[in-house]
């Protein structure tokens, strides 16, 4: 008898767990199925001081959902408190592998003689992410970010979930694998998207995921000649765009200030005057507007962590 | 022959020396005993944006003759490229063993596992200067300042004096003859003033210096009731007040702008309207007409370190 129950109880696992499985993941989080959901992402948190300034009037005043922080990052103490009187803010951490500026930089959070392939002569991040493939080891990658989530934490961040700043932990499958272990052991979820691992990396994200795992169903960022085009059209055709499913835009908000201008000098892509027209687009009621024409319904990735991942 | 030769050298060596020793700095470098020599010296160069283009802007538009960079701040960078580009600037290095702001904080430039008696639990050096001298190891210390030197030089720096941001390195003798080791091993002239060891720190700095040292006359520094008075006040008087002799004024110049607000958070005294005031002063038509009234001359550490230590 007790057999039979048991043979019983794990039918109705297995079938709830296909049906699970067949659930779309605006179903999973309690929303109808044809549900456009979105999250609004500002990358570089703790970068300057204009993009905390930047990103956290976005967040409270327009309608930026979430934001990112740079651990290694000098800015990360003022984000940090921030995050500790704000305990509903969505912040996750844009784990930090490179440091891409002319005249300010950073190096790793591990003490520089325990992060050395990660490190260039001067003691600082690689400035791109072909250098720190070819060159960081694994076990210098696994133990930097590590470092990061633990100092984040020790400075009152409870990650809602986890990504990297210029892809540096999406570059290839070794560090994918590092990156997808320490969310599960965190129980924090990644930005991770299929078609943008085959397009921009060649990887297979199916190989190394598990149901445990969500998936992004589309992302979206702006490219060097959207910007020139101009933001407000490309974030309104993207926004047209959306279909149902869990979506991302991932955008940098920053004042055009002299600050700003002096992190990004010589680089005109991402630059000040780009994060300035994402600020602007993100607080405009024109933004707003077209969200509720179209029906976008705004998500966090904290009720996708403590929904599908810490229930 | 030969012996009385060399004992006539002798004397005059001697007779020479005696009277080297008596001769005023003034005249050692070359000018009138009547002359009042003056550094203006900008402190905090590399702590942020708005310090270094502020300190900058007074450097080249304004009065100032001298600015001080701190090796372990973010922005060493961007004041490092200056320094490259600008050979003749006066800029030495403002040796830095504490990171004082609430939010905005620094390490050591020794990786943080070699430095342990330096910094606190979250890595930062002390903020306060207490701390460091109950706590700092003399060899921690000396190893963290030769790493500061050493790193100011990979970045194209050529130190023209040091000098130690809050007093860190004059806050005790120990500490104070690391300093002096290393300008004398340098070649480079330290900031120091007997009046103001006494006051200052309760110490005879007659023990602790020999020949090699140049010595400032006069050392002001407006003080929080200075401030409050206003700064337009203070200095007229300073620059009314000073004598004949190496006298040297230590300002703090930055804009009050956002960045420079957030750094200095919760922190008025030398906070950004502070640095804006002292950026105020020493770039106006007043501050240069006082000069001239007053019959004063600028003098820079590049000078006093050319003609008088490395000759």
């Amino acid at each position: 008898m007790k057999k039979i129950i048991t043979l019983c109880y794990c039918s109705i696992l297995l079938i709830f767990s296909a049906f699970s499985q067949q659930k779309t993941i605006q179903e999973r989080l309690g929303y109808p199925k044809d549900t456009k959901l979105l999250i609004i992402h500002a990358d570089d948190l703790g970068v300057s001081q204009s993009e905390n300034a930047a990103s956290i009037y976005a967040m409270e005043n327009g309608s930026v959902s979430s934001g990112s922080i740079m651990v290694p990052c000098p800015w990360l103490g003022d984000i940090a408190a921030y995050a500790r009187s704000h305990p509903s803010a969505d912040l996750g951490l844009h784990l930090t592998l490179t440091s891409e500026w002319k005249n300010y930089r950073w190096g790793s959070v591990l003490p520089a003689n325990q992060a050395g392939s990660l490190l260039n002569t001067a003691g600082f991040l690689y400035s791109d992410t072909d250098s720190l493939s070819q060159i960081g080891r694994p076990e210098e990658v696994e133990k930097e970010i590590r470092a990061q989530i633990e100092r984040a934490k020790l400075f009152g961040i409870d990650p809602t979930h986890f990504d990297a700043h210029m892809g540096c932990l999406f570059i290839n499958p070794t560090y994918l694998q590092i990156l997808i272990k320490l969310g599960r052991e965190y129980k924090v979820p990644i930005l991770l998207n299929k078609e943008a691992f085959k397009l921009l990396y060649n990887i297979d994200l199916s190989k190394y995921i598990s149901d445990k795992e969500v998936l992004l169903d589309k992302v979206f960022m702006a490219q060097p000649n959207n910007y020139k085009a101009g933001m407000r059209d490309y974030y309104t055709t993207v926004f047209k765009s959306i279909q149902p499913g869990l979506n991302c835009i991932l955008l940098h908000a920053a004042y055009e200030n002299s600050e700003m201008q002096a992190v990004t000098v010589d680089h005109p892509d991402y630059g000040a005057a780009w994060r300035q027209a994402d600020f602007d687009f993100f607080t405009s009621a024109e933004c707003r507007n077209l969200l509720q024409q179209q029906n976008i319904k705004l998500v966090t990735w904290k009720e996708i962590r403590d929904k599908l991942i810490r229930n």
